[in-house]
């Protein structure tokens, strides 16, 4: 397989639109390699995020629900939320979320994949995790803002949600389809 | 497994912060079910996306590559874009797109799921297509502003690239990934 050539457009002007805590916008312009340029661009800035597939010890997948107001709609969703400067690693980002939003902690943890929301305009990375043989060992703390149920669910229902479709956010899906994939499940 | 309530925010504000063509973001302020206030919350607006596992009848996988502003990197995608509001469907939309980034069409063709980038603050789908024998059927015709390459993969070099972690676009690999699981490649 032939190797990619990184032609990186050329940068020609950058400034901040807005710089509010959720939403950080700048216009860029560019220049292509064939000389054409691209007057407005926009790209999203956001600190890494991170998410896990939680197994409990007895093999149940630690899930949540919330309503996202982008979507106007109530989803199951793995555990998630984005990393703060105070962690001192990605690792240590997941297992804060997953503490805070569940109570589960322990078990064994690995990196599984690193994927893009939308590598076009987002800046940021949502690092994925597995961790293994989680439990309950805490309260749930929930941030401002934060509305959000637990479920312990089986193998077979997960399969199921994947299966109707009724996961939708892609940087949890791909980690759900690899984890499916991998183990032949 | 239980059924999940649509506890649906209300919404207490909307007032549109930006109208560009590829950029519409909406400042909205909600009030949560136990009465909280979320004051300040931002949600993208973005038209349907579109992309394709495209397999031509030789099996091979048509992938593209582009330079990616965000992430700052030239990474391997299936072939993907935007609808139109000419597009009758998605799949029309879809069909358009393989068909002008990469010359290919025909083919047998199945809408295999809809992702979303961003479930939170984004508003559209992903609609992700499955196209069987597809064939080189005329020129490319790219729009302004894109610059990409079109590659023939191999099942094998696919499955090298998504195992070691070289795609990063979360709606590109959520597909390939079901589709390798379904398909147990």
């Amino acid at each position: 397989m032939e190797e990619l050539k990184q032609e990186r457009w050329k940068k020609l002007s950058e400034k901040y639109l807005f710089r509010e805590p959720w939403l950080t916008v700048r216009h860029n312009s560019y220049e292509l390699p064939d000389g054409r340029v691209i007057p407005d661009y926009y790209i999203l800035e956001y600190p890494e995020w991170v998410n896990t597939i939680a197994v409990t010890k007895d093999g149940k997948f630690v899930f949540v629900s919330q309503y996202r107001p982008g979507l106007d709609r109530t989803s199951f969703e793995l555990c998630a939320g984005v990393s703060e400067k105070s962690d001192k690693s990605m690792e240590e980002a997941a297992r804060r979320e997953l503490m805070e939003e569940t109570g589960y902690g322990g078990g064994v943890w690995q990196e599984f994949m690193t994927v893009s929301a939308n590598a076009s305009t987002t800046t940021n990375l949502t690092h994925c995790f597995i961790a293994e043989g989680v439990e309950l060992c805490g309260e749930r703390h929930l941030d401002d803002g934060e509305d959000i149920k637990v479920h312990l669910l089986t193998l077979d229902e997960v399969r199921e949600l994947l299966l109707h479709d009724e996961i939708k956010q892609a940087t949890h899906l791909a980690p759900l389809w690899k984890y499916f994939a991998l183990k032949n499940l």
